[in-house]
């Protein structure tokens, strides 16, 4: 399926100079969204995943659905004061400043295969500090999927050890 | 399946005085995970459901699960500044305050049969809100599913006309 038609570039967004990929126009196209999740569910199938751990907000869409199909549970990572219950934290370097995720302290089990999804892999800062808070609790990540790799921000290669997968990749700019 | 004995009570949060139920380790049951889009998809079966429209961040967690197995594409509800394309946006008031939510304004057809779901139904000013952006794009809000339902705050009375479904009632405080 050519999901790469249904993105939409929106130029100076978030900021000027950065062009935005939006991908509401293809989860709101009801072929796309299941191809997208049936992509996910059998790269990992198999795989023996017990949690599939997204941060907020646009990870929750992909987690959840995926975590169905590959009969796992779900596990938020969310924003410091977001999650009701006693976390763990790991704060991480942005371009400007640094931010904050956090986790359930009690939401994984020791020795748990974790399967890590965002919608998007750019210089992988998110999904490494994620991997950090899973291996933080005992789990073992085993994979991290991604709707869209912006390969040329080279974040794979910070995440290496894991089985990186990506369905829509841009090779630059 | 006994869903309501996985939903842990958090004493004073967000603040002190209330008391947050925290639906966190039933989606990461992954029994219950399946039990609980399982439920969605039954009762809305054969309603001709084209998108699932949820509020930012926890409904997603629900709506793009359930909008694959109805066939349907899902479609965001996010706070103001998060959506990237030019969205119409709704303002609604708070117990103190107002907030104000936005939905893409190419998100939805005319005539298009929407399903609402989000975790929790309270007083209902965010799902209330949410079919108001529905309505404007010329779509029809069919149905309004949660998770939990605080029946004793009557959110229920506030989405007439709509098919609400609600897996977990608490009927007080």
């Amino acid at each position: 399926m050519d999901l790469k038609s249904l993105v939409r570039d929106i130029p100076d967004f978030p900021k000027k100079g950065i062009v935005f990929k939006d991908i509401m126009p293809m989860l709101g196209n009801k072929d796309a969204l299941r191809y997208i999740v049936d992509s996910f569910f059998v790269h990992y199938f198999g795989k023996r995943i017990d949690k599939v751990v997204s941060a907020e907000a646009r990870g929750f869409i992909l987690g959840p659905a995926v975590a169905y199909h590959l009969g796992a549970g779900f596990v938020p990572v969310r924003k410091p004061g977001k999650l009701p219950f006693r976390t763990k934290k790991v704060t991480y370097d942005l371009e400007y400043g640094t931010d904050t995720l956090t986790i359930h302290e009690d939401a994984l089990n020791k020795g748990d295969n974790v399967l890590l999804l965002d919608d998007l892999l750019a210089t992988g800062g998110t999904m490494v500090a994620t991997g950090k808070l899973v291996e933080a609790l005992g789990a073992k990540v085993v994979g991290a999927g991604f709707i869209i790799e912006l390969d040329f921000l080279k974040g794979r290669e910070r995440l290496k050890g894991y089985d990186v997968f990506s369905l829509i990749n841009y090779a630059g700019e």
